[in-house]
């Protein structure tokens, strides 16, 4: 599995103590604890599955579960299909099947989106990119969701790369002046990335060397002059507002990414089922 | 604050060591650590505010702040309206500000959410209630947002209500063995809910005693049906794929709760922005 | 198992931590790393047995350990009846049996004294049931030995149940008020409970819709008055110093619910002895 | 205060989760987010309070309080006793109520048992002393108030003394080997117990220089020969089901230390109540 | 402070709880509760200090403490000087006083190294900078300190940068490959380094586009043949036990990064002592 | 094992989430998730290996690993021996290496110090141990190793034994009374030491019953006087800035117990390559 087993883990014991409490007391009550039971996780929409291995690990966590994989993360699927097929006690199938829903039709949904996004704009040198705009205590799997779905991870915390917004700029005095201080102060593996709002931030952000430049709210238009400015000096990537219909004529000004916050900030849980028997 | 601060304080942590890790290489590189700042949190949109106390509380773990409340969790917003102002140091305030606006948005876009569906169903008997379709780690946020947007809770977790799904029903060898057996067994406190599929099993359940019954993926004509023969002796739950378009008919169908599941798991972030100066 | 895995290690682990630290001294200097050997866990005294689940996992979590169960939780026992064999390394043994007993005395405790309250009230129409009096961090296996004991459990805490004390009722302006009010709020998988202190509050609370009345503090004569007056609209709960001598004619008045804080407030251990081979 | 305040709060906040989970659906429903109040915490026995810094505590995790101390832990108090008032946030102090009654009065029924025992061997000269057998999670609040009630702390864990059994002395070849091996690895800050079933062993225990011998399941008889023999060459530990009635026999033995098990693990609760005005 | 406060914080609470347990027998047993001191932090050696943020979170976290700062991370220090004053309760200042110096004393002797091989290597276009050779919970407070010191932070782990070693290579089939595969998944703010054993790896790496390479265990004639065939095309980093003595001669060899492990994993304590009055 | 698995794992997940985040976008990227992979931990210098149990668990815990142990903690090492080899998936190798050599070397080089120290004064009274001078949440690993490397631990920390300091004297009103007052308070199993700087205060102590007295930066030759006083009535502990250099004259002094805090706060790493074929 790609994802750290410890933090994914993590996130499950915080989600089952959250959903079980100390017991289930309708499962707990009725059925009996030596009971048997077989689970199929059936896709009820067609797009990207993500988040199989999270979901096996559920049960995983809960009791001895045995389990064939039919579809792994970032394979398409359509209405019908069979994901994921577990057997074990029936308790630990009952008392794992919301967590491990709510997992993986979040994470599928994530992957669906961010698949749907990067077929807008093929054919273009763009690709889709996500943002820090998580939901709290989830950026581990929402950034490995994108990346499933096949778009990119944009820098992942605060520490890893550096972003200059206005306050840093002003402060500093300066797009150049912001930009000469960090690389003192930054280490080798440290990128930087410049906000600008106009093609004379742009011009100033270029030559004083910025790794990558966010090209902030502007029309395809503008964009598009910033790309020949640029001339591959620079990645390009543009943000702010693009929606699905938007995002082509964003990607063909040439820009190199797109980064889009809705990826993981306005998530619709992909439809998935899963059935006892 | 009505949400409970130790839980509310441990989901800010995490989210904080997610974001920051151990330094905000921009900022601490760039702004003094003495320059002190003003924020602004606007609303971009029309909705309902929540998670206000929430976002200061991210500043507060950070540093020592001073906050004034302009809109409370629950209030109304139009676009412009300036629903929080902060001071503190400029380093506090950029480097809680994705936290916050990720908290804040979230939990305003469910409230924003469950107000629109009550609004739909308004003059109706019926409520708009949640499920336990939530987002791992974030139960207790989004069922507050819930309840903050004029919806209500469904039950929290497996502990403090039963509810009777087929699996369940099967093994205790029918809907009514099921209750008699459960009612021998849960506390005074703890109510029972029946899932039904159609009008036999809810007679099945109304002989049964059972508390609460879902009529699940009915039509409104089925439901009208099931709201005159239940005749106020079970609360009557609709569910199952109820969107915008079909829930004021579902509604006026007489039933007492409809839940949405989407209220949790499909949400769109609530647009609020976060101005330093 | 019942218990919630995930909860019962979190204690677990707690427990092993502040018992062991990073070594034990006398074991691991002195009892070789392959030293293999056998336990027993014994009664020495006649009750109900609770936490043998609990008491396998402490092993577990140390080591790889094998076992046989021979009384499960919820069995009589008399002195002598041996409860769960063990085999493994003598180190995990010796190194978890302090912790195991603490574990499996505390819950047979409970579930003795339990089934003792239960057993005096026998023939009446009343149920003994738990209450929030409970030890930190203990509620899950506190609340889940009363329940194998044979009692019920009160709500588990302050969010899945309501309860009206003074504070409340004043604040809302009397019991009507008050009930009126939380109806329009909570969900409908949640009770509403009044505590009342005489027959008129009690009076107030029936026409009110109260789901559960506390009779506090009450003699059992007037609780018998107060059976007769509600006569079946709502679950009455006796409640309030009552003890195994008053227990009987508390439960002979006719109320559904007695509540005992000192079935997990005050505890006596049962007798339960490990021996090693 | 005393307590490791980190070791307290982690404690207090387990508790306040598990008792509040996200909200107090009454507390929270009915009572106005400014109302203040003032609380009163009563004693309504004879005994030694203990825990007050705890309960104290419970409130200012959850808020701003304001508190006036009456008794600190280790005073006597008598029914009526007001122990400690706060005043705050109505909300607050009912969120806070049960937790922190919770601590005190199991913390305070420790302290009182320690003061019990203590004043029956008064004039001998022996004292009491606790176990291991503490419940889990709650050992150092139970080890500290044992020690509040004027009774003293056997080892807090495995790893800071070392204590001699059957299984430990059988794998080493007697009482002699193992006191010498255990001595070669031992840092000079840790002591030795060895566990003694009869006066042959004492004897060899005492030829092999132990530093504490506990004599287990003696008579005060054959107690009183084994404090001739050892004649102040080690220090004595009367231990093995020694209850109120033979406590006394038993400290007149001239034994140093009687260890009791049932201060930690049969607990009674003390009795407090808070009133709220 | 720049260090993240939630993450120096979990970090001090771990040391207090394995320092003090549940109380500190000798403080709290000898020192009267109301006792105020004061106390001063002194250096005894000559270096630059780090962690004086650390050592007072320490005290605060303990109790409420004042203090002043007289030398700042980062500042130079020498025998004798006053880093710190504070005061507060003698007991908080006693039982804090272990866990404050062992944080400032690492984290200053990190800084001081940091700067002394800095200083070595003054004049020439190489910087020195840290590896993830580091100490198990404790590189936050690591990399920080070799930021104060003059140096530079090398990738903070396996997510925020990429750095081919034989395996990866191998398994994608050349240097070549394994950076065009690369690129194809990785995020824009991602760079790539290859680790290299000889300048025919150095001209593949290039050639592929690496961003950083790494020339592993090569003397410093090559590593100057290694920087004349970059000529400025990618950054260098030299790597793999380079000592004090070695330092110089890597550094005049022309490549941009040096970088050394013993930085962290084979630290000298820097001596500060901690005077009360 | 001898350290508790509990403690020792919740270090290794901290250190395993500090190094590889979410993924590791190198090995994840480019090694197939079904390749399988051995490999050897090779020593790279002589001395004492420790900490190869941890290494182990580092792998156990991201996934299934097989492995052959060849050194055990405490064997000596020379250049060239394999300690252990491993085999599993690739990805696990890659992704646990750097955290189980940053164990093993950091808990080697302890025991290999320990170890040197021990070699040095063999033959003479005295043993080497430890201090309280640990780095922040590594104790159990550090004390752990100083044991493997054949010395002995001193106090875990501030409640397991009593350590008389100026501070401590000078509340109490001098040697005397603060031993007088600490033994009605102390329980049995805990011992106290005083801290002396000349034989006057040695003689206070021995005369009080002190059953440790640290002789703080004394001479060797004052150190030999004062074990000529005490006469075996205490043990007698040397502390205070004794290096490799003046080792051997402080241990022909005569003392008991040389504690060196640079075993733990100034630790060389203990050269360790992991190979992967």
């Amino acid at each position: 599995m790609i994802l750290n087993k410890i933090y994914l883990d993590n996130i499950i014991k915080t989600a089952l103590l959250e959903d079980i409490n100390y017991c289930d007391v309708t499962t707990d009550y009725l059925i009996p604890d030596s009971q048997m039971g077989r689970a199929r996780f059936v896709s009820k929409a067609e797009g990207i599955v993500c988040g199989v291995g999270a979901a096996i690990r559920v049960f995983e966590l809960l009791d001895d579960i045995e389990y064939e994989i039919l579809k792994n993360d970032g394979d398409s699927v359509i209405k019908g299909d069979v994901i994921l097929t577990l057997s074990g006690h029936t308790r630990a199938l009952l008392k794992g099947e919301r967590t491990a829903l709510n997992l993986i039709q979040h994470m599928s949904g994530i992957a669906t989106a961010a698949n749907k996004y990067s077929e807008i704009i093929k054919g273009t040198r763009a690709t889709i990119a996500d943002t820090r705009k998580t939901l709290p205590g989830l950026r581990p799997l929402q950034k490995y969701a994108v990346m499933t779905g096949g778009a990119k991870n944009h820098r992942y915390n605060l520490s890893d790369a550096a972003m200059l917004k206005d306050n840093h700029i002003d402060a500093a005095g300066g797009i150049t002046n912001a930009i000469t201080l960090l690389r003192k102060k930054l280490g080798h593996m440290t990128k930087i990335e410049v906000e600008t709002r106009n093609l004379d931030e742009l011009r100033e952000a270029l030559a004083a060397g910025a790794d990558i430049i966010m090209l902030d709210n502007m029309s395809p238009e503008v964009m598009k002059e910033a790309v020949e400015i640029t001339a591959g000096r620079a990645v390009l990537e543009a943000s702010g507002g693009i929606t699905g219909d938007t995002l082509r004529a964003v990607a063909e000004s040439g820009v190199d990414i797109i980064s889009i916050g809705a990826l993981t900030h306005s998530v619709t849980a992909f439809d998935i089922s899963m059935y006892i028997e």
